[in-house]
Order: C-alpha cells, then sequence, then structure tokens
C-alpha cells in the first residue's frame, strides 16, 4: 500500500531525512519533502510548523519529523491539534503509537537512533493499523487545545 | 536544590508514579500528585491536560507525566502552549531536552523503560541547566499554537 507522507527535518535531521526520503520513494511512497534542502542551521520550531500545516490541510495523510534529539521538533508538531506526533526510539514505540494513539506523524532523533533502528520505526509506522475500541475516545480528547496562545 | 514539581499518569502508569512521588519526596522535593489515585482505568488525555494547567498557571515549576508507552500523555501535555514535554527513554535524552528545549516537562512510559532508567531520566531532567544561546530562540517560538481548535 502507498502512502502520501509528508518528511521535515532540522540541520541535525537532514541526513536521515535525505536517506528515508529515497527509500521511502524507491518503495513508491509518494513523499513530500518540506525541507530543509542543506544542513545550514534553521530553527526547529519553522518545520515542525510546516509539517503539521501539510497534516492540517491534508496535503499529507501522515508524516515524518526528525531533529537531532526528536525532543524539539515533536513538540512543535505536537502545538496542532490535528497532530499526534509520536517521537519514537524503538520499532515497538511506533507500532504502540498507531495501536493506541493513532498517531499520525513519526518523530526521530537522528544523534539518538541509528539507521537499522529508524527504519524500524518507519516501517512499523506505516504498516500498523490504529486499534480503535477504547482507544478511540482517548484518541478524540487529543484533537483540543487548552489555550488559544493568540488570546 | 528543592523544586516543586506536579506529576500525573494514567493507569498504566500509576505504579511508576508512585515509586517516583516516594522517592522525589524522600529527596526533599515538594511533589504535587494530580493522580490517578489508583489502577483503575482513566483517559490519559485528562491528566495530561491537567498537568500542563498546573505548568501554565504556576501551580507546579516543572513536571513529570507518564503512560504505559509516554506517547499518548506527552501529546497531550504538549497541547499547551506552556509546556514542553519530552518523551525520553534515556537519562541523556532527559539532559539534552533542558540543555537544548528547556523542558519543563518529563514524559515517560512505564512499558518502556524499567525502573533505574526512570530514576535517571529523573535525575537528569532536574539536574541539567537550560543552555540557553542559540536555542533560545528556537524554544521561544514553541510558545505558539498554530489554531484554535474551538475555531
Amino acid at each position: 500500500m502507498t502512502t502520501k507522507l509528508a518528511i521535515a527535518s532540522d540541520h541535525a535531521g537532514y541526513a536521515l531525512k535525505a536517506e528515508l526520503v529515497c527509500e521511502l520513494r524507491q518503495a513508491g511512497h509518494e513523499v513530500l519533502d518540506l525541507g530543509p534542502d542543506n544542513e545550514d542551521r534553521v530553527d526547529y520550531p519553522d518545520f515542525g510548523f510546516k509539517l503539521a500545516e501539510a497534516i492540517a490541510s491534508g496535503a499529507a495523510e501522515c508524516g515524518i519529523v526528525i531533529c537531532g534529539s526528536g525532543i524539539g521538533i515533536s513538540i512543535a508538531a505536537n502545538r496542532h491539534p490535528a497532530v499526534r506526533a509520536a517521537l519514537c526510539t524503538s520499532g515497538l514505540m511506533a507500532r504502540l503509537a498507531r495501536q493506541h494513539n493513532d498517531a499520525n506523524v513519526l518523530a526521530l532523533g537522528s544523534r539518538i537512533i541509528g539507521i537499522e533502528v529508524a527504519r524500524d520505526c518507519v516501517a512499523e509506522f506505516l504498516a500498523t493499523p490504529f486499534e480503535g475500541g477504547r482507544h478511540a475516545g482517548r484518541v478524540a480528547k487529543l484533537g483540543t487545545i487548552l489555550k488559544d496562545a493568540s488570546a
């Protein structure tokens, strides 16, 4: 099954992003690469927000975000109530994120995990269905935010 | 140095929460335990949101959230722009979360890491200062949200 997915990173995640974009396209997936296009320093919130907009607008069904630890860019992506970004350091976590949280964004730390673990996370993220049932009500509650920052 | 911190979990995180509350109080920290008080099934978003409100209101300086994988409750906490919740599976990640992201909430997966790793994450989270500098502008950008869910 092919998936239309968006991917974004910061400079620390650029190399892993480039590798995953190549592999995902070879596997037949449609990949929207939201940048950056090189390793010049950028701010991870800018790219996390960009990915979130791609999910919210429907430009992509799901996404991958990458920074050095995965922490900063996952916080950024999760600022949008349409995003459920799961920071994973193992394929097991990626599987649970799909089964229980219906995660639509996988967050990875390029300086935390190696390429094989990253591949395993991506494979589990793309292959695992949401279990629904008792998890559905909890996931629905995640669609809210607590405070309008513009207020 | 003692810290005023809030802690919350779901049923899967209850036992680890109880252990950490005990240890943190013995270490002299002021701990605001936001529940739950037993292992009956609850919804992690309710407790993630409760923790976020405690941070936003200033009732606590920082916090810890725990669910089975740490994923769901970290997404919930990060819905609030005042929260920077870092899901960590190692002390290294907790250190980086403080140094680079000025994380004010530590998220743990009680079914992912063992008690010693959890203790290491908490110790690094409480002991490590924010580096500031080039990281400060990025952290400031995390104080925004992308969409008012009530709109």
